[in-house]
């Protein structure tokens, strides 16, 4: 399979140019790229136009690529046409699985021969997604991978890169590569898992806030306030794993897991807790041990506080004005 | 019940001086407050003055109350003499259920008469830990209340607050009142619930990555990164609700159920989805707008935006060099 040489690329191609859509439009534009939009809204450009004007201020400050132009943009009507040429094409339609399996499949058969297709998609399969395309497209359901950005995709770095069945290696590892030289922060999945890892997580918190609000536990208020005063100032920095490693004190992970294990079985969440074998409490502790890299304890505990003095100096004149919201 | 007037309180005691313990008595201080602990460590002394020498330039940072002072504190033995005119009491003992019940039980009997108690549990409800307090000490066992920080208490501003069965309402309004006063950012709740707000949030999330991480689907790193790089960015000024609001365009919340509602039955995390029923989509619905207090939806994506970039370019030098670290 031969694909681009993504240092040559100029050109890419968004399908679908709604919020997603247009908020890779933008993030295209901002890293120097020009982007041949495809949508069948009639006032699809209007709504680009808007969305990349608010989102250059933003894009501005975190900083252009070199010739960086937030005009470089053409909406096209004709699929074929839109995706001309361009060295890449982002996928970006509504999720509705019928209509990401007709679309893929017409990218499939037009996009250039050499272009990697990435879809948008929150949470369908690659492998379910592809079946027309595979169908109709072999060759350029080949070059199909999912690349899950997160709303807006021109301000949160990350990617959710993981193929189909009918994906070739060198598909994923190309888009994989790709979204890191953009800047993305790519996570790369070895396999299939609905949902990918963010939202999975994300849909755990959210379904146990619907639970509580269905129980007049808590209100909207409270359950938002209970993240962005409590934990949410940690996890910009260190995620839910490091965050209970460091809750194990000097322990650690290990220290957590020994002495706080039981606790798995209180009823602190409608979710399951699995079984806690000495197979599970090793592979929590490796994959930890090896997150951290060597750093210590304290050397994680300074990051952590500095990371939330700064964060919440940073946002202390925003929050002042919000929900529950404090300095 | 005749309580403390909060405005003239110059001492606190805490009671139990570890990691939580000794964050809270950290906090206190950076308030102006003189703290007495009461620590059965040989060692207690020793590790709350490292404790606090820590966490001193971060309590600075964010902004000492007049007449601060890190040294202003002792430790004692004996517990009636660490209690003696105190005007506030927190426990932080470690969280052993009979532990609890035995301390809160000397607590109250010794404590001022008008002194409230806060316990620091993370997942006990005051009703089951006060039990011993109620059957020895039933005018002291009114004034406790869960007062639940988050780690470390000096830095994060959350304190869930909530009485148990035989909890006087005027000292759980007390204790709320308190926190507030000392510059906490209080959820008070109506009535216990296991793990309470934050806990029952996070620990979903957690148990979510218990259950990717005994499958082979994901590592610590990826799991970290997910959140760190992805939702982590925004919740610190939008939780989960408000930022589910957002996802679903100008329609907001409304939309979101409406449109996405059957999404809640895709296998996207092993918790189970609340049937979403009109009574639930409307009670998500109202308290989101009560929540949201008339902000349009634009109002709150460019807060949003606002606050992402700000935490970005924040912790960006911190991050730079941590797991999977981006600026």
């Amino acid at each position: 399979m031969e694909l681009r040489d993504m240092k040559t690329i100029d050109t890419v191609a968004c399908v679908g140019a709604g919020v997603i859509g247009g908020g890779w439009a933008a993030y295209f534009l901002a890293r120097g790229l020009r982007v041949r939009v495809w949508d069948p809204a009639p006032e699809a450009g209007e709504r680009l136009a808007r969305l990349v004007d608010n989102a250059w201020p933003a894009l501005t400050e975190l900083g252009l690529a070199e010739g960086a132009d937030k005009d470089a943009w053409t909406v096209h009507t004709d699929l074929a046409e839109a995706l001309e040429g361009v060295g890449f094409v982002q996928e970006s339609a509504p999720e509705n699985l019928e209509m990401k399996q007709r679309l893929l499949a017409d990218i499939a058969a037009a996009a250039p021969a050499d272009a990697v297709i990435g879809s948008s998609t929150s949470g369908y399969s690659m492998t379910e997604m592809a079946r027309t395309a595979v169908a109709e497209a072999p060759a350029g359901a080949a070059r199909l991978v999912v690349g899950h950005p997160f709303n807006p995709p021109y301000l949160i770095p990350l990617v959710e890169v993981v193929g189909g069945e009918h994906t070739a290696a060198a598909a994923v590892d190309w888009a994989a590569e790709w979204y890191t030289l953009i800047g993305k922060s790519v996570i790369r999945m070895d396999r299939e898992l609905p949902g990918f890892i963010a939202n999975r997580l994300q849909e755990a918190l959210w379904r146990e806030a619907l639970h509580m609000i269905d129980n007049g536990e808590a209100t909207a208020e409270q359950i938002d306030r209970s993240i962005t005063d409590g934990p949410g100032l940690r996890w910009p920095l260190l995620g839910p794993m490091l965050t209970f490693h460091l809750a194990g004190g000097q322990g650690g992970m290990a220290h957590n897991l020994d002495h706080f294990g039981p606790s798995l079985k209180s009823p602190w969440t409608r979710l399951e807790a699995p079984e806690l074998t000495k197979k599970l409490r090793d592979a929590v502790v490796d994959s930890v041990d090896e997150a951290t890299k060597g750093r210590t304890i304290d050397e994680l505990i300074r990051a952590r506080d500095a990371s939330v003095i700064a964060v919440r100096q940073a946002i202390g004149s925003i929050r002042r004005d919000y929900p529950g919201g404090r300095e």
